[in-house]
């Protein structure tokens, strides 16, 4: 099953946003809800996981949890589809890692397809323990990344080191924040104009070793939307 | 109540050690055992909070749970004593963030008590969803900090990049892995060897600054075990 008719399912059948749960541990006879949210990503990354052997649907994870996707879906394409779940608290922007910013440089080398990979991002409230799901997306990172005054991509940046790649507000009306990317390419270039600013001359033939790693690997599985040259 | 009296209660009272348990996310009726350990070590110490709580053992947290410490005790001491919960598979080696590297050696300059904070370490094993307390332990900081060979502190690096100190193995035999440090002196020598070595001369004076901030803390709560010159 593909990423959009989980998602479809998940949304409009399953009608998750509304959903209210509770994230719990029990320890020798103390159950604890817990009130902070630092767990709730990961346990609704669980929790989906549960929901689609429920529901009879493909997946597979990586031989290492450390190691993206989260999710690996069955497609008609012959590499296997990325699903990414991100999690974030709906008082809050969206403040989660989309990826460790070199490591997912050096991946699209070898791994173009992820830069297809779809991201299946919920918003939940929590109300002392109480979990409820306010919001859920299915987005491309070109989608929900943009740009910032540090950098040209929106990073996480301490003492001028970037570590991951966040996201932009990418719902909102943008009045106040950045907005997302319009599209793919201009996501890679500004990936490509960062990552050069940051690692100077020796990346510079980064932009076209994945460009013509994706364009093969996107005309290997017959769809078009290739990234066009600088 | 200090640290030493918590872990007491904690190990021999409350017997932690084979404790069992579970972790959950229930989210609209379907509630799912989680079977990573991801979450594990921040419910843990949610679950430590709620133990605390029913043993009306006094704690606060501070403002911000993105800033150290977990647990602030109470204790005779004009600063606050800081207690960190950290938690790890017993089937692999500990490999949980003490703290950022370089954001740990500043805050050193102004919070120098921070050297003196407790850490209170759960091994579990995870067996399907499934939680055991294998062990636990309460160290000080370079009781579980040690040398590397890529740096003379052990440290997450990648790329040459540090980004957070990491601890041995203290617990082992030591035959075939680094052993701890000795001392305080020991592990506050080697933390400025690494600074030095990775940032250069503008922190040659690092050493002596924490060194005059920690021993003027120490000697304003009227304790020795002072911080010696190189």
């Amino acid at each position: 099953m593909s990423a959009q008719e989980i998602f479809s399912k998940l949304k409009d059948e399953f009608d998750i946003v509304g959903a209210q749960g509770v994230h719990r541990l029990e320890l020798k006879g103390l159950s604890v809800s817990i009130e902070e949210s630092d767990g709730v990503g990961r346990a609704l990354e669980s929790w989906l996981g549960k929901w689609l052997e429920n529901n009879n649907i493909y997946y597979d994870t990586p031989d290492s949890t450390q190691e993206p996707p989260d999710y690996i879906l069955s497609d008609q394409n012959p590499k296997k589809h990325f699903l990414e779940v991100k999690a974030f608290r709906s008082t809050s922007s969206p403040g989660f890692d989309l990826a460790n910013f070199e490591a997912f440089c050096d991946s699209l080398l070898k791994s173009p397809h992820r830069l297809d990979a779809d991201y299946l991002i919920f918003a939940y409230s929590l109300e002392g323990s109480q979990i409820t799901i306010d919001d859920i997306w299915l987005k491309k990172i070109w989608e929900i990344t943009g740009s910032s005054s540090n950098w040209p991509l929106k990073v996480q940046d301490k003492r001028g080191t970037i570590y991951n790649i966040r996201p932009v507000t990418w719902y909102s009306d943008h009045s106040a924040s950045t907005p997302p990317f319009d599209s793919k390419q201009e996501f890679v270039e500004t990936v490509y104009q960062t990552l050069v600013e940051y690692n100077g001359q020796e990346k510079s033939g980064w932009f076209d070793e994945v460009r013509q790693a994706y364009n093969t690997y996107r005309e290997r599985i017959g769809k078009g939307d290739l990234i066009r040259e600088l």
